[in-house]
């Protein structure tokens, strides 16, 4: 297994489930790191759903701020898979830290961990054009974060109704 | 030809046109079972184009909701192509159905079919979380509906630019 | 290398740098036929950002509308890169030009070209139908030009997250 994984995809598109599969390979144990908030009963609703479909296997840790410091502390035994980076994404920009810093953080945090990590993310990018300014803005700054996540994983897939294409390594880099 | 196949991509990505020379293929005739129903006069030449670009070799159905009646009325021939499943779906909560029972009776006919089926659908979720509510369940029920056929079907494409990505099945499923 | 190559992908996806790299690949110069028009101050900020990026290496033309002159008027050294064809659509439709008719002046153009040219654009229809008839108009406009362009080129990739997935060709194609 990749110590380092990167799964992308649209709303709905599989990507928490196959990460969930993967990361239960190794050990048959895995560490979930939430990065959700619940800031309404729609979100609640989604982060019970999730929490539904797992099981004893799975340790619980939240991080919606603190990603690094929950990779810290949770490394050098089962595979940690973070669910997802835009949500974390979202607690940064909406608790007015700058999120450059923050990513630069996890890409050096992520290089020192000894225990594979999976991120979940989403694809946002590839509607038309949000007429509302911060919307645009947090599509940019997913879009950055994805490619520098992305850049620092050893592997890259993205996940279409169910089914992973790896995007990294393959064929076709250059 | 694989029994069952799914097509999925953006607005304008090529899917129709894809599917209809995949369906065409083993015997030259091919049966379009359109769910379209046309709201207004966007919609109503939206099918006039798609049924202009397909000639006499194509028998057409209706089945803006009744989409396993159809497929078991047209059972035994020349493929099917069913054009397409977010607007059935779309249909179906419209109607104030059940679509998640509509989608599993689906699942269960498809694994009845004795000639080949071609779906297409549409990807709508790797754009920005929309503010409207109804939007945000339309995108999870489309995702949900998407991977729930293309875990039925023998061969699922994501279509970009008028050209096929195999998604399933391909080396790197897990 | 080939002579005629489409990227793309959606918002922050890498098509630029992924492009650029390329279009230096042979000679390690090249032109950049920028579309864009600074109509605000945030497109001014994408400009200027964009162009900082590049170095002397380039030569830089402004092609807001007439691209094929920009082509033939570049033609004959360096490989071209043309950022972006959905800006392009953009400035056409907005000028109240016939952008169909531009896009096969385009594809026709293409095919005398003896330099390669490179073209970046954008996935814009994989998000949740537009409310807005003049964004619907426009991601149906988007699709059908990336299909066009995309059947004039010999190479076709899509960016996921930085990374190229090749489209055109692949095994797939049928």
């Amino acid at each position: 297994m990749e110590k380092s994984i990167l799964i992308t995809g649209g709303a709905r598109s599989g990507k928490s489930t196959l990460a969930e599969r993967l990361a239960l390979r190794p050990t048959g144990r895995a560490v979930y790191i939430a990065t959700a908030e619940a800031y309404d009963a729609e979100m609640e609703a989604r982060i019970a759903e999730h929490r539904a479909r797992r099981g004893p296997e799975w340790h619980n840790l939240a991080a919606p701020l603190d990603l690094v410091g929950a990779l810290e502390a949770s490394d050098g035994g089962d595979p940690r898979l973070v669910d997802c980076l835009t949500l974390w994404l979202t607690n940064l920009m909406l608790g007015g830290h700058d999120w450059r810093v923050e990513a630069d953080r996890l890409v050096v945090a992520l290089s020192r961990q000894q225990a594979p990590v999976l991120f979940v993310t989403n694809e946002v990018g590839a509607g038309i054009v949000p007429e509302n300014r911060l919307a645009r803005e947090f599509r940019d700054a997913a879009g950055w974060l994805n490619q520098s996540v992305a850049g620092a994983c050893e592997a890259v897939f993205l996940c279409v109704a169910g089914y992973p294409i790896k995007v990294k390594p393959n064929e076709h880099s250059f």
